[in-house]
């Protein structure tokens, strides 16, 4: 460690899990990981909160429509501040479900994609487990 | 897709391998996809790019210490608006190595944590294949 380390470096704190929550449903986009043949991949997402999960939609026959379904997967959220070298990161891990028709939300708590594409695969991810960290300023 | 779908999706482009370096290069932070017990699991990490590797510290006895070293892992890096719902994404594949103190760039060129915490452990990533996505306004 250098001087230049120690006097600049942010603090780490755990964020509870209903700021998690909080976190969360301020965004809009996070980034999903997930196992493919070549290993795990991470791509962005658009999602929905829905209670107390996240839904996407993806386009069939896409690779997140081929590996999503059924599959364990952790989605990332985070805001992160250069100037500041501060930011927070909320991650949600569990299984991804396909959502029928009739499983589905009202349309207005349907997620709304930012990429064009026919994204008509809805899924859903229910956190086992939800864990977010918080970088305060040095 | 509904009316509003239709007008203000916006446009996925393709970006090419010197684009997306030129762009992993502008950022300090990426999310780093690896596999652990309960699956894929993805964090934030800043890095340094030397040639064409990314460059991480994480400390000794950490997750990311016991994960990553010889392993597969994805790590991305982006920029997205909310306000414009615009932005760009590149991901780069492939396998962790552990870096010897003498394979260690020279100092100016190794990557700063923005956390606390004595990060000695040194990780290259080497991609396999780096693919960038650029969502254009719609």
């Amino acid at each position: 460690m250098n001087a230049d380390e120690r006097w600049f470096q942010g603090h780490l704190r755990e964020i509870d899990e209903a700021e998690c929550w909080e976190l969360v449903r301020s965004r809009e986009v996070g980034r999903v990981a997930y196992a493919d043949e070549h290993g795990p991949m991470v791509v962005p997402i658009t999602f929905a909160v829905d209670d107390e999960s996240l839904l996407f939609r993806v386009a069939p026959y896409s690779e997140l429509a081929r590996h999503l379904p059924g599959a364990r997967a952790a989605v990332e959220v985070d805001d992160i501040d250069y100037f500041t070298r501060s930011g927070w990161s909320v991650v949600l891990r569990g299984t991804i479900e396909s959502l029928d028709s009739d499983d589905l939300p009202a349309p207005e708590a349907r997620p709304t994609p930012w990429p064009e594409g026919q994204r008509t695969m809805h899924l859903r991810l229910t956190p086992e487990v939800i864990t977010g960290r918080r970088l305060l300023e040095a």
